[in-house]
């Protein structure tokens, strides 16, 4: 059956950042649909924000499209330019290598969700705008470092 | 912006099938959103369905993945096993080399919108589930055939 049923889909919660960036992302949660129906080309996985919450530490891709569709609520796209308005219908797109940091926030009163699409590659960077952090990605997992690939350290650690 | 400004996109209409099936696209029309956004690695359409409008033949694809999102309005995805109803946040997904050939129709009495997601690769053939028709394509564009890759004779030349 094409259709997924959203309903069967366990809600995935908790974050792969390293302390204390995890805890940032409480009250965000997501739905793997595109991994649930087999596909392997891209990812493609429904946000789910609570009132407050963040989808992301602001970052960019260097080598993976990524683009972004509301389903419902509002959100406030964040990135290098302020703040815009994400309503129900409305679309954004991230190209690979533009170095445009960017996050979604709810800061509304009510559950917002949104489907996001990301190109899968066999290695991947992605830079954190407001951190000095990268993480790096490849066949054999991820790894989290500053910018200069040296280790995280301290309160990033 | 990454934001995408939908107001400021050409309306696409028409269809690329041969006759007589190019008549059967009435109704419907799409916005390029991700190649908008110069996104190269999928395709990211918004189609608009008006009532009675179908969004394709039905069809399956050999190599890319595709994946759909209903933003407004409800549809039925067509498909082997019969119809099912997709509504706002309901998600589709096809797996490339499934043939399960799918497509949408608005049976309902107001417009409908979904994005639909798809990979591009370099070559791609589309089968089409209840005609005796494919379509090869490659970087010099596309051919529709017979299955056999025989021309299109007669009623759908």
């Amino acid at each position: 059956m094409p259709k997924t049923e959203l309903s069967t889909l366990p809600l995935k919660t908790g974050s792969i950042y390293p302390a204390p960036h995890d805890a940032e992302m409480l009250g965000r949660s997501s739905l793997r649909v595109g991994d649930a129906g087999g596909l392997t080309q891209f990812g493609a996985n429904i946000i789910i924000l609570q009132p407050g919450a963040k989808s992301s530490l602001r970052h960019w891709h260097e080598e993976q499209d990524e683009f972004v569709v509301m389903i419902s609520g509002e959100c406030s796209l964040i990135d290098n330019a302020g703040e815009t308005a994400m309503h129900a219908g409305e679309c954004a797109t991230f190209k690979a290598g533009e170095p445009n940091g960017h996050c979604f926030v709810n800061n509304s009163d009510a559950e917002a969700r949104f489907v996001v699409i990301g190109s899968r590659t066999p290695t991947e960077t992605a830079w954190y705008s407001d951190l000095d952090m990268k993480v790096c990605i490849d066949a054999d997992g991820f790894e989290f470092t500053r910018k200069d690939g040296t280790p995280l350290k301290g309160e990033e650690k």
